[in-house]
């Protein structure tokens, strides 16, 4: 047997030994319901993942409400290409700006309460498929939002909704009440190494 | 002074240093130029938040190119997504599943070789700021293609030029390269404690 056809025949037992695995897991996963996702961490990528998942689930004709938390100057091309849609997303941009630009905490904590009132609508909207809280852990930490009262109405939303919450600083009781959780980390980043933020990646 | 008021001046006060640090670290990053983007980790997040970004860009303008090297019966809805956009999005899905499917190491090379070359397309197209090579990671794991030549690829590719590498297992040489990396990590997943994987949100 030539080295190569050998290095092919190992493979190939191999990837049969994972798929046999891989079936036997999805097998096993019966329920299907509303999942809530949490994506943290101090990496990039929190929310353009769940952004990625609202083009996911558009694909699949599935309703999307999306709740921006705290607008950055930076966070301005998701929103302007998913105005596109309006019929299928539902798009609300809260708050007027990062906490440290702003430094009033009255009017931020105002700010994220007007906000929640629009996530509890979307929240019980049979109609709507994914929610994407866009960072709600942000308002969670700093004590804007009553976590208790976040994560009843989180609860109570229909059976099969899927909600995605990011931002750095998940607390303990929304990882203890996510279905999943992501951390993402930063390796390495041109940003620190002094090149300018950029459109179309950073915002 | 009230503990309330206390607490709303001891907040504005770091908030007032933190926006002096972070507006004297943009002021510092001066250049621009198209990044690489590495997204790898045994986490989710990897690919949606690639395809986050090509919202991103989209709402910029800017065009975009993607190439799916690995073809999973779970990744649609992107795909059906992005394919109403063709005058903005050029979409290609290379490959016939996950190498555990397919178990034929001389076709799944083949295949990644025919997918580089329609990356190598997209890589020396000036009209196209941003590209996605997702699962390319894969790819490179396996060997089904070289690391060197396609690093010397996509060093040649336009200045302004975006790309993001998605996948699990980066070599080092691929985060050497990169301008950013980000480490997707997988602190809890429903999928494991029994949840069938569910459209608009695994796929």
């Amino acid at each position: 047997m030539s080295e190569s056809t050998d290095r092919d025949a190992r493979h190939k037992a191999r990837m049969q030994r994972k798929k046999a695995l891989i079936d036997e897991k999805i097998a096993q996963a019966q329920d299907e319901y509303g999942l809530l996702l949490v994506h943290s961490g101090n990496g990039k990528g929190k929310s353009s993942s769940a952004f990625g998942m609202v083009a996911r689930a558009l694909g699949h004709g599935i309703r999307v409400g999306v709740v921006q938390f705290i607008k950055g100057a930076a966070s301005t091309g998701e929103e302007t290409f998913f105005r596109r849609f309006p019929e299928e997303v539902s798009y609300h941009v809260m708050g007027e700006g990062f906490t440290w630009e702003t430094q009033d905490r009255q009017r931020d904590i105002a700010k994220a309460q007007e906000a929640w009132a629009v996530a509890r609508r979307l929240l019980s909207d049979e109609s709507v498929g994914l929610v994407v809280l866009d960072e709600l852990n942000i308002a969670l930490k700093h004590g804007y939002l009553e976590l208790d009262a976040v994560l009843a109405d989180i609860e109570a939303r229909p059976l099969l909704q899927h909600v995605v919450v990011t931002g750095r600083g998940a607390l303990p009781g929304m990882i203890e009440a996510a279905d999943t959780v992501t951390e993402m980390s930063l390796v390495k980043h041109a940003f620190k190494s002094g090149v300018k933020a950029q459109k179309g990646i950073e915002f």
